[in-house]
């Protein structure tokens, strides 16, 4: 039996047993590790829907997510019983015209853990298409392995933003992403990357990753002159002051999501400057490369996570951003309970 | 000794002789044939500036200027005396970092025709650099030359937009640049092609320009899918309800110019469907694409010619499009005086 | 039951009779109408392989397709029972690295008609999947639709060559993607088409189709100097040549192949001048623009036909090419016993 | 009056006594530091020419440059007396069509340092172009100045190759250029970097700065699967295995000249594998990028520099790699005899 923990409503999480989910014939069942816990799964937490995307059936949620391999459909051959994956929360149709184009992140038939009717991993044990499974190397730790997801929005910005040798970064916001939009800017050879802020701890956090310059919005505005904004926010107010900073011909890249629907942008200097703004919308093909960036060393993970719950404590785990704004990354331990050494484990495989 | 025709505030346009242009060594003496009215020219003769940039001494207008090459400077060896020429109305400082990587159009240190306080082409003769002068040939009008100006805004929004075979392209606008942008999208192999205007003239000069499909914005709004924007109106309004019509992973080129320095976009849109908006800004590189796009017959320039008057009835050119709003295109036929004939003249050369 | 024609051995073909191809849940049955004979079915009926694909069994030839859709699936729902459509002859995975980065071209697991040990299409019937038949509209030919195939060739071409508005493109070789190539750079906006060939009366067929210059290689090498070259023949000298033509940073595109394994380059000259050939392989995501082009009338397919045969007649449609070498197109008109009056029939849907 | 070494003829370098070079309005008086030797200096000291650049009189080699400002032509304003500025070597035209689009270093007028007729920077003094002579922080050592110049040719080539985050690149050839290459490869985010060489010494170096992997040629030929090459040697046949190694779509860029005009390519798989391969020649852009990743340690300069010679002994400095072809890079100490304490200074500005 599977152990799942539903949202029946804003601030109603409850935990219940269900079947375990079949396979089809090239998925894998996977057991659950660790879980991130991301701003999206808070936002429903909190107001039950994001935007059209509505809970209207008890829902579960999670998308970061990293486990082992327990069980294969009839045509899964890819990994073996026992190995550890991270799992790429969405799998889409493949066929349509978006997923043959290479951005398959666009396709309309995509299902996507923990986004309405779609359950995700907040449980003991989630189904996997095996394709979209990623063997973990050992060196990476399981809550390495769930970060590999957020990982992947900011290798997307970073790709999307063209970010390249010796170019000077901005990134609006110091929370998860923006802390892992600066690490991969870093890592693709951007030698300027300043990181702005109003919450001092986060920026903090900024410089100890390597940004070379952290901007304190309750002092000063965003200053300089940079070739790719990476806004990682929402505000409607600093993206349009970031992008002022832009250089002509700089790129500005739409991470975060503001609460309207509309926004209003410095149109006029974009023109002089021939400015490109991009909006971004999950990612397309990172998986591997977010791998292979933490099993480098090119990007770190486990510093980003500051406290951890278990399953059973998903309430806890979603409520923990909002009485400590300055926590980048809380970790659901799905596996705790059972392997209570687990904290400190590294794979074998 | 030179005419000119010098604005001197609003409304104020005067028939003025200055000496000739001194000659850099590089440079030609231009004797000017004919040079078409612009958008640009009409705003600053209507309000005595375009945003930041202020007539505050007398400036001779237009920059869409065809003329024949009758004096050379000491170095300049490209052209021979009597080679007919269209002139490009930009020249960059070709050594700064825009200018070194090939967007020059953005080099801050350029010397742009009828740009306070560069004077422009409203005038008998106009020295311009050997490099920016490009030889027209015999089987294009003088007409047809000065109009590769306003044809190079429509190939660099079209660049911009990457429009490619296949695509399905709106034009937001049917004047000038509207009708030029419908051409060369077509030229680059778009199959649709759908034109919006609320001036039921104009979209019919949309439609016999090989335009697919045109909008009546009196009667609906834009609707449709399509791949790339081509916005040249500056209305806020349209310009918003057209990206919503871009299919996921469209382009948006926002060519013409509003009235104020911010506008709102459908930013939750965007970011949905990773729509890209860029802001474009005069061209670069596009002069002899122009020349051999107009040479083949793949984009009609004369037929958008709808009025002509002489040099010395600059501010009726000027006023022209303000009586009627239908005409595409005015042109002041500088050589009209002296050669009555012009008007059908085909160059030898 | 089907029919087939199946290649036995160097210039064997057999007419047989076979089961109907049973349906994948989301496959549609095709009667097929008409099919076009490409050079590698050539080449198989007269050396029983290409490269490392070896005819080993009875294998069926065909892969340029056009039919009508009768019969459906399970979960086919696309196409309505009597629809006429083109086939896209190969079908990738949709899961790997090559097809989810939008190169499904390159995919390793395709199953591609007439290619060892897949049939293909001289046949009264095949099974095709929903989302690779593409519906035709009415005004396209049955022949038409069965040359989007080669057509598609074509397009992959310009888009790696990045044919763009102004282009001077070299095509060397005149046949059928020779021909179709020139076809889609002129509508691509490439205002010099020059397409060089041994063949004179090929050469004819260039002129007609509107290429802006043809090259006689009897008499002349390759001269002048070009942006793109198209290379569509597999000469190794004709290459090398061609490849001299280019202008700084300009791109060779080699679609033709040879009969080595390697091929000597003039690589000083591609250092000096940084020259960039890219190999290809097929196409990906071209079908619904080479539908758009033939319905917007930028290529005309139907002139290229010049010869067909009944199915029952396979092995003459296979020889007719050597026997004249001027042949643009041969065509297996599949329908033809049944309804004589097929070929000037317009498909009314 | 100035001092330089001068080729008269193969290994006959002679010490000169010359006027000052006389400036050009902004152009700046360097007192030459540091220069580089770099293999294209040495190969015509061995053969009196390159290819078609053939040494008629006599020419001062030297292009790799660091020096100081001592004098300022009328209108040069950029750089104070006294700055240390690295020398870009060559000044192109700023208005050919090359130039226009951002290629410069395709540009047919370029004058070049130490490429006949134009003389190098083997002397005390050489006149700069003050934008083409760039400002150096204060924490790179003159010989990173000097380096600046090779580490631009690995720059433009991982540009070439679109190197980004989480690629698989080989490195073919551990000399100074391909050294700088894989360095430039894992700063712009590749995770796999493999140097293949025959030298065991130079795979060595290739080690100590962070390759992943070392091929030793002498023992085994190059495998795995690579994104990109970067081919830093001109040898055919190795070559030829390196793009056999490339992953479909991969991309090789050839660094390295080889001693033909031609060479042979594995066309055929390049076809199958769509491999794009594209010739490179010196470099445009690159020097604020090498500047902002030397400053930012991102490559390391310094630990290249195997031996130093004073100017009265460029003809050792010019043999020392034949003596010794372990040695990565020989610098010629300009300023040696004047500030014997110059191999550990650091610049103060």
């Amino acid at each position: 039996m599977n152990v799942v923990a539903a949202l029946h409503g804003t601030h109603d999480v409850r935990l219940e047993t269900r079947e375990l989910p079949s396979l089809g014939e090239r998925e894998v069942l996977v057991k659950v590790l660790t879980v991130g816990v991301c701003g999206s799964d808070v936002h429903y937490y909190e107001h039950g829907r994001i935007g059209s995307f509505v809970v209207e059936r008890p829902l579960v949620l999670g998308h970061e997510v990293c486990g082992v391999v327990v069980d294969r459909g009839s045509r899964a051959a890819k990994h073996a019983i026992g190995q550890r994956v991270a799992v790429e929360p969405g799998v889409p149709c493949g066929q349509c015209a978006e997923c043959r184009s290479g951005r398959y992140n666009l396709c309309s038939d995509v299902r996507f853990f923990a986004t309405p009717p779609i359950d995700g991993a907040f449980a003991r044990y989630v189904a996997a298409h095996e394709d979209f499974a990623f063997a973990l190397p050992g060196t990476l730790s399981d809550d390495a392995g769930a970060l590999l997801e957020p990982l992947s929005v900011a290798i997307w910005a970073c790709w999307k933003g063209g970010v390249r040798l010796g170019d000077r970064v901005l990134v609006t916001g110091a929370g998860p992403i923006g802390n892992l939009a600066a690490q991969t800017a870093l890592a693709a050879g951007a030698t300027t990357v300043a990181v702005a802020d109003v919450n001092v701890e986060r920026l903090q956090r900024a410089a100890e990753i390597g940004s070379t310059q952290t901007i304190d919005l309750n002092c000063s505005g965003v200053e300089g002159q940079f070739d790719v904004l990476l806004e990682c926010t929402g505000s409607e107010s600093l993206t349009r002051d970031a992008i002022l900073t832009l250089r002509p011909a700089g790129a500005a890249v739409l991470v975060g999501m503001g609460p309207g629907l509309e926004a209003r942008i410095p149109l006029a200097a974009m023109q002089a400057h021939e400015i490109t703004l991009t909006g971004t919308f999950r990612y397309a093909n990172t998986f591997a490369v977010a791998i292979a960036l933490a099993a480098a060393g090119r990007v770190e993970l486990d510093r980003m996570v500051d406290a951890r719950f278990p399953l059973e404590q998903v309430d806890r785990a979603l409520a923990a951003t909002r009485e400590n704004p300055a926590l980048l990354k809380v970790i659901v331990d799905v596996a705790e309970e059972e392997q209570p050494e687990r904290s400190d484990r590294r794979g074998p495989d």
